[in-house]
């Protein structure tokens, strides 16, 4: 048994996900004009709440599946599943973030993928989606070869965990740079720490501890699924439903 | 051993170390005025060479100083003492970097600490002193009691990976911020991407690499010092060298 339980845990997780979520919609709505989808700024401001909730929020709660103790028992399939859908809708939401940016740069004439955040943000974006077919081809698919599943366990385990510190990276340098455009020529700029600059501020922040957060409990041993070395992982996946 | 050898990864890091450091100087005096430790905006320059420097390149070796193989034949004392020397280096360099940017601030009038790079940036110091502070009363203050050196080890190895996430979202949003102080009112502005932004950019990308490359080293099993679990961890060890 874990020394800390994951219940509380995940209810804790569950609380700071929806705050993450909420309160980038509350500064698209309260601050940044509201939502739409025809290529206008309110077009952009879906970017930050997609991007909040699938590359952040359901990814790392995706993560987490297998860290849930109720899961430990067999068939490992269905886990797998979830594991599988859950990222699959986050990166649905995570392509569509992507169009709602590129659309209203297309419209407003202004250049795609040239600031640092658009180069790790679209990095990011490659690396889950190499993530995810990898993962599909390795562990769903039921003629995967077994040394191609025992060699890259420990790679999708690891880019899991490294994607998501890009995607902190990638929340914290957007909101930066969201602040700087948006205040620059405010009768309050950003360094006079107008309520919205506090408000985006404190969001980074909560972010950062959700994030930060998920990364501990992948890392804690005692919370890792008891079989992650044993023949269980050498095994394709699918033929274990059978 | 390793299915990976530890020497040509090192060789690699220490390259990459060296470029980080020496392209963020490049930067610094080809294209920000060089250096100065005046107030002016020279001064400001030192910041992101002191912090690549101190807070990714040092901290980054010293975190893997336990993972060079023949560092894990006993005594492990001037391993650690290494660690630690390490780790004061770095953060010593990191307050330089700190006075830097502060005291540029100071004189042009600037407020300190309004944007999310700030904040996160001051987290990741304030962390790291923490865990400097605790690391060493726990592992080199030979009257340290036991039960607080098993508590506190992996919350130890956690945050050393945790800080150097907070620590590649802080460069990233530094870089990013500071091209678009430089160029917003240039002739080439950043979303026209002068040489100024791809350089710089790509010292970002750079950056990522490195620190992603620690993660993984330390995360790797193989390279994990053998007695990571063992009753060496539980014993004071500045007693371990009588």
């Amino acid at each position: 048994m874990p020394g800390i339980p994951f219940l509380p845990f995940s209810i804790l997780q569950g609380i700071l996900g929806v705050l993450c979520v909420g309160l980038t919609g509350f500064w698209g709505q309260h601050w940044l004009g509201g939502f739409a989808w025809d290529g206008s700024s309110e077009m952009f401001n879906w970017h930050p709440v997609l991007m909040v909730t699938g590359m952040l929020v359901l990814y790392g709660s995706a993560a987490l599946v297998y860290r849930v103790p109720f899961s430990w028992e067999r068939p490992k399939l269905p886990w797998k599943l979830l594991h599988a859908a859950l990222t699959l809708v986050a990166f649905i939401l995570v392509i569509l973030g992507l169009v709602a940016v590129f659309e209203f740069h297309n419209k407003k004439k202004i250049p795609n993928m040239y600031s640092l955040h658009s180069w790790l943000g679209l990095t990011a974006v490659l690396l889950f989606s190499c993530q995810w077919i990898m993962g599909f081809a390795s562990f769903l698919l039921p003629w995967a070869p077994i040394w191609l599943r025992a060699l890259y366990k420990p790679i999708h385990v690891f880019f899991g965990s490294a994607i998501l510190s890009l995607v902190l990276a990638a929340c914290i340098s957007g909101i930066n740079e969201k602040l700087f455009f948006r205040l620059t020529n405010s009768t309050t700029p950003y360094s006079k720490l107008p309520a919205e600059a506090w408000f985006a501020n404190f969001l980074g922040m909560l972010i950062l501890i959700y994030g930060l957060l998920v990364l501990w409990a992948l890392a804690l041993p005692a919370w890792k699924r008891p079989d992650v070395n044993s023949q269980d992982i050498q095994e394709p996946l699918l033929q274990e439903a059978r």
